[in-house]
């Protein structure tokens, strides 16, 4: 069954909110997603009531989140199935920004402002974007700097483990703020299901990106989206797993950025133990000769990276 | 006006749940914690349908925790006063444990299990507390080893930035498990209110530790436990702050430990400029020469340092 | 002016020792390299006497390294500019191994065996090389993975600073053993010059590696290599900087691993603003937006990262 | 035996150069330390001659170093004992400094200068020493600082491990620039021997220090110091241990925090059960509990972490 969703409210956190739809195994969804800033395809601010903060926080108001998604028969154990099948960018612009407390040039600590140092100065970037030629435009320092376009989905995840709700900055075991260069059209995601019907969110589409994300903003702009939801009954998955023609992969998210590695190649071991009849240590050895590694993050709350590991060495 | 409170349901989150009492600037609290696993003051279980799981979700059940508590009055932007009156052990029994899975010696990211290593064994260690004589004793190896009792709350924190709900097992810039040998008798506590009300919550009480609590558990037991609540206007500051006749003190939770570390002697520096009259060149070279630190955990999915600065140098 | 070079002696050390030969700029060197366990090309080991061990001290005998090779008027302040004109593999062996208290998945911390687990059993692989086809071979878990080769020389620096000498196991501001597959035939390094003379070893040839270099070993062989230096007058450099036809890079080791990645990208930054007309905030921009990176490995007493700007926009 | 010795030359780094003295086990040493700036007693520079420069190389002038002392009978395997008999201050001022590219507010990698904020202005702070008061006096931000005199050795190790040559900046499993205030009169050292006759050097002493010493520089002073040496046949022990009155110690130095502070209390949990007759695991369980932990420094190229054990749970 086929859904058009147009969405009446954005979260800022993944976790089990009321859900947007509840879907079936074999369901596509097709929405709109508004920029990290909440900027719609117009460039028009999402309305102040459609931002949904929780009670009366003060939330922090960065990317606004679509869903979340229920999907029926989705029980804690299983893993929830994303197929990415459309990313279609429909706004002639991305802006990008240098923050003063943002960024990978900053200190490591959440809430780690700078005393002694003055804070960088805020710059915005304004890119423009040719949808037919699919590239960037940016004119800097008297250069013209023109980008291949490789749009992807910045955050995406579902509720996290122990029924935690977690802001939409921070990717961890759940996926979310990943801002990783890989989850785009094209590719299945596999979630660990922590609550029953997974209640999938995403949002935050990014035009292009660099390894790491290193200045914390990337091309941010917006797209037209349509996912495929599945479920795989009893498939006890410890981390995001993605998957394309030619790849799987693996996405752990932590600090230090050495956890998120470690993670990341754990469980990629365990997925070629488990799944495709390696030993433990010749999956090891493998993995060390053929794998590469991308750097999604390194200035959100957590960092990820990817594992990867090429689906002709499986068969 | 004091409250004896006797809880009815203990909530595994700090977040701005269900109150469990609305309090007023200067109010007390009495009440009793349960240890980190769920057992009272008798050894008993605490019953399944007061343990507060968010809906359908499976939630980690360490860390019950009393509260939260609404202060009328707090705002964002204020400070939450917390005196800790009081923290009367009331079991003579107290336990510990080696775990597969936890502890400072395991990898440092959450969910990191080691494919390759087989994991520690779990190993329970039995204290028996004399609470007169105010000792714990262990017969191991061979030995007889008696530690003084220096009991303090392990958790203890308000609802966390952004309207986040955290698992009682994180600390955080809300306090949270810190499990820090400061939060003692005698000791004032202040929390920055990132939730209107504050919401604070606490458990988890230790009849002692050592630093960084590097096998992951504590003393772990019970105490009655008073609380007095006030409220600073106004008092802008990012991380708990602790106060007692000796110290000031900030509390630095985050991963990697050196961020911990960071924070709390950051947030040092600015309480020694904004409060005590100090330049901040001034305020970094004096607490470089007599500031002390403590390693509250090593062990936790953040970890806390404790910067603490003598009264003495600040008339 | 060309030299064929046939070593008398091997380190396992850079630092300013006795030079192997004194070179001008311009001139040439072809060599033939050990592998990692002192074995060369028909797999006999290396004459103890010909391991060069300083004076009464036990070395740790890993990376056998040639050289080092004095270049007149490498003055410190210069870069040293090591072509890579040819890397040929000449033996039709490969070894790989999984290692007790070495790798990834051990714990971070130099010496740091673990106590409380059991270490991993050492497992030796040995890989067939086709030398023709560029190919290696392995059989494990009952299939057969066959790589496309892919050679580099895993150690190759100077002199470090400060007139260390370090062990040929660590990378650091002097190149050294950095294990990143970028350092390979057809690119250019630019060492910063620490000693006068720049004093260049080398060895430690992969025929092939993923990215992280994650069990400890990569596909350890011998091979004939020719390098032509180069000096750059007054080219402040800090860290080491490569190039080919498509990227301009710079290599960062340190630990934590985020050091090494802000080490990278910073000096980037720098070479951007320095040689390339960026002003420093547009530099940070475009990297963020077009740069990659690798990270070369992730088990040696420093990490190291390689920042990747295509040239393309650099005109 | 008893030597007098006056130091005709100061190295700038710990490993296995030309011998001072040659000693025998059960001999004293009586000298004198320069300041970390290497200016004497009296104020006065040491001459350019006697500061020991490896060759043609630039060397880093912190931290001259006297020594080395060759103890005739360490082997490697040994263990080498220093006894601290006596630090006596001799010069009444000590300097501090907040520096721009140093200290624990700047990055954490070797060389990361700040390229987009502005480095921290030097300042100089000169402390009045009261010798017979035994305090300290700084006049700042109009106030009159008087702290407590605490003088240690701030840099003392032996030739490290595989024969390298380590600046003076860098502490290690061979001890070296370790900045932790344990090192002081009274207490006694023990080194592991990597290189026959352990080559000890030292220099650097603080009149005191706090914790971390976060602003990178103490109070930079002079003395008088003795120190006893022996050899532990076949003590095979991996890092430098200490022992006071009250604690054993063990002081682990590396990158990241937690690697240090974790093979500080591996490395104790071993001593415990090799000397003290714990099992493994009940060692990790009361060290859990009583232990408690000293930062050395957060500043240098490794950080140093002191776990300590009370001697009264020995028995």
């Amino acid at each position: 069954m086929h859904h058009e969703y147009k969405p009446s409210k954005y979260y800022f956190t993944f976790g089990p909110c009321e859900p947007a739809l509840r879907l079936r195994a074999g369901d596509t969804v097709e929405t709109a997603t508004v920029d990290a800033g909440g900027q719609d395809r117009y460039g028009n601010p999402v309305p102040d009531e459609m931002l949904q903060s929780s009670r009366e926080t003060e939330y922090y108001k960065a990317n606004p989140l679509v869903g979340p998604f229920y999907v029926e028969g989705a029980e804690v154990g299983d893993a929830l199935v994303v197929e990415i099948e459309k990313i279609s960018l429909n706004r002639e612009t991305a802006y990008s920004k240098i923050l003063p407390n943002f960024g990978s040039f900053t200190e490591e600590g959440p809430g780690m402002r700078l005393l002694f140092n003055k804070p960088l100065d805020e710059v915005r970037y304004d890119w423009s974007l040719d949808l037919a030629k699919k590239t960037g435009l940016l004119i800097v320092s008297g250069k013209r700097i023109e980008v291949p376009l490789d749009p992807f989905i910045g955050s995406i995840g579902v509720a996290p483990r122990f029924g935690r709700h977690e802001t939409s900055l921070t990717p961890g075991e759940y996926g979310g703020n990943m801002d990783c260069v890989e989850t785009k059209e094209g590719t299945t995601l596999y979630f660990p299901v922590f609550v029953r019907g997974g209640y999938l969110s995403f949002g935050d589409v990014h035009a292009a990106q660099g390894d790491g994300e290193i200045c914390g903003v990337a091309l941010e702009t917006t797209a037209d989206v349509r996912l495929k939801f599945g479920v795989l009954k009893g498939k006890g998955i410890e981390w995001p797993r993605f998957e394309n023609a030619e790849h799987i992969m693996v996405a752990g998210s932590a600090r230090p950025l050495m956890a998120a590695f470690k993670i990341a190649h754990l469980e990629m071991v365990r997925w070629l133990v488990s799944d495709y009849g390696f030993e433990a240590n010749d999956a090891l050895q493998v993995l060390s000769q053929v794998g590469t590694c991308r750097i999604g993050n390194v200035v959100d709350p957590n960092y990820t990276v990817v594992s990867k590991f090429p689906k002709k060495y499986l068969s």
